[in-house]
């Protein structure tokens, strides 16, 4: 046979309640919100990124994180991380019985200093303090790198720019390093060039893939992360998230799209891909959208075929 | 490095203009016809699948393509395909001056029986003597094969029926097959599970690629069956041709995403990707719809910013 060696199991981390949701200009109820989570973790989704610490000034969608984390029937083996931009929203988080947190980092200097107003090395510096108080306090510490394929403002991002600030962020203590391609420019050559130089700083086992389906080759990405080893994903139901920077582009890639190729491979998730459609209908419908994953479109239109 | 071997150079085969058009059923004029496979041809594609001649009472909407064919701008070098089922369409074709028709089988049993009213052996039988006048008039024939990976009415087909139909196409001298994945329900396992099966009756390097995005593996399908040797591709621009089956759903993968995917690996495909959007962009207008090709919306997003 041909087929490459793959990974027998793959953890999927769920971004949909805050990387998907933070931009939403609408109101969404806490009632939305832990409906969604609960559905999620019901259709056998084991991390599910609840929420953020961030000033309401800057991401007001986030704003009722603590009462969201309230709300949810917390399921005994899932992880509900927390996005943490400084040191008060570790404070918030704690207050809130918060297990785990994700920090973050850019790969792009332009992009860092655009999106938090800080060079690379400061926001690093900012985050050193954040995850050694979060440790002391028993919480784990997920690290994200954004742009780590292109970014808006510079272009082409070097691999070895990605794999200084995952280094960075594993010597932070996070125990795990996902790696987003924020504008979806990747394609599986970029990704898997970036993938060789990050994993000479960092363990294969302690990385994640974050692909943007923007110009449709999020899962192309994915199944070339596969057969690198990688065995971590972090996706969005419905394909929650536009992306900021094309208007009416696609953003996160998937969640059942993501699901749906890893069981073709015969590799286990624990999802439960039918539960999985229904979580991401619901939400769908809240939000007054229709799903942007492949999957639940041709999924639902079967069911009421 | 790990990137795996990948052809240098790519052929894709435009099916837009017959595939992605025949289901529509807005009229569409042949000037508007005419202007996408000429702006097609400008953007550098080097096969676009023209029409058919098919009953009109089954096709309506390519009942005109003698008149397109007619009227386009012939560039040399540039191969117009035109799909035949049988002597009566192939004598139309002739009649036309038409200098490469294809042909198709499918692999499941009642597939066969529901699209063309005929058993699978019986269809090759009916094919045969239209290959071979086709030949004989210095035509050249090209060969589908549908439902590789599973058919709307029998779930999962097995590799060994389609590597059948495949050799028994290659047999009647069809210098192409293309191996189509109708329902878009295939992933890169079991998609490498057919080419395994296929490849030992027919040369990879006769072999074409077919994939809808029904489910959105589209991208990941191309990308292993380019790790398997496969170096030519069908798609459709601006994704055109919902997908039959699965109302709502989506069908052929879009030549956008396909083009872009295939750059970004370093491929030569001959295509110039503004220009290939631009075509995309002059049938979605035609239509009235917006284009379901996600390089599409981003390149077209990022124009207008």
């Amino acid at each position: 046979m041909t087929q490459p060696t793959m990974p027998s199991h793959v953890k999927i981390v769920e971004v949909g309640p805050r990387d998907g949701l933070q931009n939403e200009k609408a109101v969404i109820t806490v009632a939305v919100k832990v409906g969604l989570v609960d559905r999620l973790t019901a259709a056998g989704l084991a991390v599910v990124e609840t929420g953020s610490f961030v000033s309401p000034k800057w991401v007001p969608q986030m704003a009722d994180s603590a009462a969201v984390y309230a709300g949810i029937t917390r399921k005994p083996g899932v992880s509900y991380p927390f996005l943490v931009p400084n040191e008060k929203g570790l404070e918030a988080a704690l207050a809130a019985g918060v297990e785990e947190i994700a920090i973050f980092g850019a790969a792009s200097e332009t992009f860092s200093r655009k999106n938090i107003n800080a060079s690379i090395a400061e926001s690093l510096v900012r985050f050193e303090p954040v995850a050694r108080a979060a440790r002391d306090a028993g919480v784990r510490v997920r690290g994200y790198v954004s742009t780590v394929i292109a970014c808006p403002y510079e272009g082409a991002i070097a691999p070895a720019a990605v794999a200084r600030v995952a280094r960075a962020l594993r010597d932070m203590g996070c125990y795990e390093v996902s790696l987003g391609d924020t504008i979806g420019v990747g394609t599986p050559a970029s990704t898997l060039a970036m993938l060789d130089a990050v994993a000479r700083e960092v363990p294969v086992r302690e990385l994640a893939g974050h692909f943007h389906d923007t110009y449709g080759q999020a899962l192309a990405n994915v199944y070339a992360a596969l057969e690198f080893g990688i065995a971590v994903f972090d996706s969005s139901v419905a394909g929650l998230g536009g992306c900021p920077y094309a208007k009416g582009a696609t953003g996160n890639v998937a969640t059942e799209d993501v699901v749906y190729l890893l069981h073709g491979q015969g590799i286990a998730t624990g999802v439960d891909l039918d539960a999985l459609v229904d979580a991401g209908a619901f939400i769908s419908a809240a939000l007054g959208r229709p799903t942007g994953s492949r999957v639940a479109r041709a999924v639902l239109a079967k069911r009421t075929a």
